[in-house]
């Protein structure tokens, strides 16, 4: 079990992860006033274990699914909240994945201007990215993630007996961010390139999940709000991800994150950002887990989904965070019709 | 003119205030991408002049009224901020008294995780009070201010000339917060009642206005986010306030929070927390602008009200800051049964 404090300017934030620290959050919640919030997947595995080790919990299940991260599962969140009289003091604890994450810390940033904040994540994605850093979210109107808060959780347990239970496109939806941060670390990225019959090894997993951590954690100690624009760089891929996503959404958040990362590598590539040999790296590390790039139709549909994206700055202009070098990346702003071009390569698949 | 800079742990706000704040205001906001959030009081005033001075500018206008600070009216911000496109980078500028700072702050502070914000006061209360310290909020299902944010404005622009158009009563819901101010700074206190006669008139009202500003500046720099219990005092009266606000709703915010003073203060005395001579003292400051206390008729529908504060720490008790001596304040916590005891005071007025 390993502890990775995270020193941010608005207030600190303490990760335990590995084995016991499910044990180790029984015994954070132990005395608090704790107000649950999880998904019915999860409650389906966890909800009578929850109940019986706080019985006097309240504990809210919204419908699973990434379609239920909106406007009404977070109201339906705050009126159980105000229905639960909950104080400021109380401590609200997601128990779940990234959708369950998002919106329960964003209730609990607004209730009150603030509860107290738990993040129990449950699924490889959210375990090393979206539980840790403060980011919390709804989608609104077709534009992800557009409704917000920056909301630091108090604590964070990531434990692996959480991610036994998953399907194993939870676990590929994980590994996408996992080669995310592989990318943009440099030193992560050669060993999953050297350790890649062991990705799918939950042991060996647990390793990864505290590297990423701790890469994220650095990232969110230097730029907590994304306003130095050093933590632009965990959005690489999520350009052409998100677009895709809300486009067709089939697949899962990591798949498009890693079809992404494809795509902006040859952008990056054809635009002189990076080398072939970079380029070529990035592919690499994306088809250890997205071994072909599937065909998407009509590709050119996506394009009014990423002029929608918070990164951008101008209208008819499409930002996006590309990796340059090993270790270096650089924001990329391309017009529109630009970058219809270069995604109608999807039409073709790898 | 005058600047105040507020240095919060989140990041800086500047406070122009005097003769001249909204010219100051136009230059700042001269090259930006500003959307405008008004309601229809002010936008009777003031809508040809902004459409004048900022043609490429979006004005949503919202109906006017404390009962308009909920969640249809924070929706319909944000639903035209998209509509508008607006980037992180564009600035919204709530241009109102208390309930347009309150929303238009929330509703950036929302967007995109925080666009840029700027306040224009119009009314002595937003000017005094609300507009400074990054406090936003909608009220929702009955409870005050129960959804919100801390989010610093960059800029606050306060200009007496948007005064002269106020009916009295609104100076009078003004006056409120400057003799709660009073009372929480002493030497402000004294002031105003060696300054009786002039409370009605602008020009003097401009430097009080500065100085309740320093005062109140002076407060979020040491507890930005409530957490450290010194911002707590800012809610001197509130409790009471706000029970009866939501309860009767006719009279204003400042004149409640009067009411909240006076009967709180008799509380304190009651309970040893305040000298008699003390008590007087807080209560001869309300009586320069609320002569008489009026009579509230079943004044213990109230408690269920009080009952929902966000200060309120467990369940059945009441708590409340308190004025204890010069300069001085504290919380007193009280059964709910005992604070409609002393409720029952308002029930024959003074």
């Amino acid at each position: 079990m390993q502890t990775i404090e995270i020193q941010t300017k608005s207030r600190p934030s303490t990760v335990i992860c590995g084995d016991g620290a499910w044990t180790e959050a029984q015994t954070y919640l132990h005395e608090k006033d704790a107000f649950f919030v999880t998904d019915s997947n999860v409650f389906r595995f966890y909800g009578e274990e929850i109940k019986h080790l706080f019985p006097k919990a309240r504990i809210c299940v919204l419908p699973a699914g990434e379609r239920n991260k909106n406007k009404k599962s977070l109201f339906r969140i705050l009126d159980e909240m105000l229905a639960a009289k909950l104080h400021r003091s109380s401590c609200v604890v997601a128990l779940g994945g990234g959708v369950i994450g998002d919106i329960t810390g964003f209730a609990a940033s607004l209730y009150m201007r603030g509860t107290h904040l738990v993040q129990i994540p449950t699924t490889l994605l959210s375990q090393v990215d979206s539980s840790v850093g403060g980011k919390t979210a709804i989608d609104y109107k077709n534009v992800k993630n557009v409704l917000g808060a920056f909301y630091q959780p108090e604590r964070v347990f990531c434990d692996p007996r959480f991610l036994k239970t998953l399907p194993p496109r939870e676990i590929k939806c994980g590994l996408g961010e996992i080669i995310k941060t592989g990318v943009l670390d440099g030193a992560l990225g050669e060993k999953l390139l050297s350790n890649a019959p062991r990705l799918r090894d939950l042991a060996y997993l647990q390793e990864i999940v505290s590297d990423c951590i701790q890469f994220k954690a650095h990232i969110v100690e230097l730029d907590e709000t994304e306003t130095a624009g050093l933590r632009k760089c965990l959005n690489l891929g999520h350009t052409t991800g998100h677009a895709l996503e809300l486009c067709y959404g089939r697949r899962s958040h990591g798949e498009y994150v890693m079809i992404g990362m494809w795509l902006e590598s040859l952008i990056a590539e054809r635009k002189g950002v990076a080398s072939h040999e970079h380029s070529q790296w990035v592919r690499s590390l994306v088809s250890l887990v997205e071994r072909r790039i599937p065909v998407f139709k009509n590709v050119s549909q996506c394009v009014p989904y990423a002029l929608l994206d918070k990164k951008n700055q101008q209208a008819d202009q499409i930002s996006m965070y590309v990796s340059a070098s090993y270790g270096e990346g650089r924001e990329l702003v391309l017009p529109a019709e630009k970058y219809a071009e270069y995604l109608a390569v999807l039409e073709k698949g790898q």
